[in-house]
């Protein structure tokens, strides 16, 4: 097996997009395959994420994409996971390249909902859910996390101000991204006069609708001569599954997929959760943040909403996590939001984090959830 | 690289799904897990190929499919490639299984549209092209390849015969298939008197909608101690890409991506096409049947329509195509075909086509072909 690297990244602006997903993710490829230096005939296969295509009318985007970059004839596929799709592309690209079947990949997610109103999106991200037992019962994702933030909460002592701690500090830190689709501070006081979106989450708990794309380069070491960037070494791509539905867990103070992938991960990588300077994780949600840095071992079960509040995940705590602004205020624009918190960890690595730097940058972490857990994915990064 | 191995096929019989996706995939991947003599949790990946879900308001069919089996704890995606889906699916079971990634990995195709009227299901279909500049424009998939069939009539002296003997042919096998959506025979008189859908194309020159799900468990040689069916051994696993919108190429007598991906594809297998036994490949119209077998170079450029019309593509014949009925009388359910075109070549070699046997089955090839080729799949299968 190869060793594989990222070596370019790029990201649009989250936010509304106005131009179609073929548009945004054709113009963010070129930008990740010129940040790498490379041309576009460099790339031997393409990984589109996407999922809700059918609402702009357009399917089979892989090709069209590859029109766009000039490489007709180059093979390409559109891969769906729910909100992980593109860390599932991400994964595929790694097994490519790792495996030996492409010296260069590219991965690009993007989304576009922005031209649906609001009901008619919530409704699309909820058929990611067990749709006759969820989602055609009321169940959208607001519902169902609140639903896991009641589980944690019945369990654990906790304030609401744990849970405020998270999101003012993501929005602190997307505050200084200009990829951000929120890039303003929040004030504690701002999140608990917020309105109850699904008890117990409020507005500033939830993260957003958002269009956005988002794309990487994967290379193998051995076909990348004299990078221009400072590459990411992928040191770890495992992907897990778990029981789509809620009602079948056993336990919903934390998500079954996370813990596996996670497990997979740092056995890859042959690290353990205290080797990881920073992390991106997957905050759809506040309590997501808090379940997730369990789920991964950073912190003991029931303890990490509370550390939050300690200020232990800020970009100067011990653990930074989410310096991009993460899901909460970075956005989230479904398929693009694994394959962006790769162009984070990119930019951190490579200085462009301006405003927004993490001190240690050797090891990094993104968790990337599709629905409730039903899929997850765990990227570990490293240095050459 | 290690050697991958079809060890288990099914499919269920298409037509109209009274199941869900979920449901109609969930059984016909257990039931090609039996075929294989394995348990469910000896699947290491799922791969699910599914481009219209979302009309059925069901995104991460993956995860769901997984629960259904067993496993949930499996990753798994879902791939598009318009019509050329599962067989890109299979493509990445394939470099899973030959990377060393998964022991074992499972490709279900399935689709369902049968619960839209026909103009609905013929606009989802559209979305497969080039939506700005074909779809939008009045451009459905009967007028795209009767553009092709134009072209190539004005290039090469044919009659009306000539794609008639196709669709007899092809309807002729069916009527063997027990997985057909037609299982009965028309003649050349009923050919020529069905009417024109999009000239020069009639009514049965064309595929029908259907329904339907099949699927392969592909498995590492070293993996498959005691095999309970006859594997196929994948030789030639190759894809590749074209420009998508008809207007943007300069010949139309012809796919490029089949080109290419068949180039590829002899070259992994170290065949000829005159190596090849029998071939299944992707008629979605009498056209395409032909172009098919001049772009995988079976016959000369302008030849295969008289061939066909000649006997020399029928099961007795000197090439036998499509001895499954192919997808003008076995059926097009979108992602489940180039599964089915697998499960087809499995059963010839098994021994389980009853009625419709081939003479020689040491070698097969499955061609599929996503939209009007802006994406292509060449799979070649040898024997032990």
């Amino acid at each position: 097996m190869r060793e594989a690297w990222v070596v370019g990244a790029a990201s649009n602006r989250y936010g509304k997009l106005a131009e179609s997903a073929r548009e945004a993710a054709t113009r963010v490829s070129l930008a990740a395959i010129r940040d790498a230096g490379l041309e576009p005939k460099a790339i031997q296969h393409t990984f589109v994420a996407n999922c809700f295509g059918l609402t702009e009318r357009q399917a089979h985007l892989g090709p069209l994409l590859n029109n766009g970059l000039g490489i007709p004839e180059v093979p390409s596929v559109t891969l769906e996971s729910a909100c992980s799709s593109s860390s599932a592309a991400l994964h595929e690209a790694y097994v490519h390249v790792a495996g030996g079947f492409a010296d260069a990949a590219l991965v690009v997610g993007v989304e576009r909902l922005g031209h649906l109103d609001t009901m008619s999106a919530t409704g699309y991200f909820a058929y990611a859910a067990d749709y006759p037992f969820e989602t055609r019962n009321g169940a959208t994702f607001p519902g169902l996390y609140a639903t896991l933030a009641h589980a944690y909460q019945a369990k654990y002592p906790t304030r609401p101000e744990m849970f405020g701690a998270i999101a003012v500090k993501n929005h602190a830190n997307a505050a200084h991204n200009p990829h951000a689709h929120f890039q303003k501070e929040i004030s504690l006081e701002t999140y608990l006069a917020s309105p109850v979106v699904a008890s117990p989450l409020r507005l500033y708990d939830c993260c957003p609708f958002s269009d956005g794309a988002a794309a990487v380069v994967v290379a193998a070491r051995e076909a990348v001569r004299s990078p221009v960037t400072e590459p990411l070494v992928i040191r770890a791509s495992a992907r897990a599954g778990a029981v789509t539905a809620l009602q079948d867990r056993g336990d919903l103070t934390g998500l079954p997929s996370s813990r596996l992938a996670a497990a997979q991960a740092f056995r890859q990588a042959k690290l353990e959760p205290k080797g990881i300077d920073f992390f991106e994780v997957h905050d759809c949600f506040t309590i997501a943040e808090a379940l997730a840095l369990e789920d991964l071992g950073v912190f003991p079960r029931g303890t990490a909403a509370r550390e939050s509040e300690e200020g232990s995940t800020a970009r100067d705590g011990k653990v930074p996590v989410n310096p991009s602004g993460g899901l909460k205020a970075k956005g989230h624009p479904v398929s693009a939001t694994g394959a962006g918190q790769v162009v984070e960890i990119f930019e951190q690595v490579n200085g462009r984090a301006r405003g927004r730097e993490v001190p240690r940058t050797g090891t990094a972490l993104a968790h990337n959830v599709g629905a409730t857990g039903g899929s997850c994915s765990v990227h570990i990064f490293g240095r050459r």
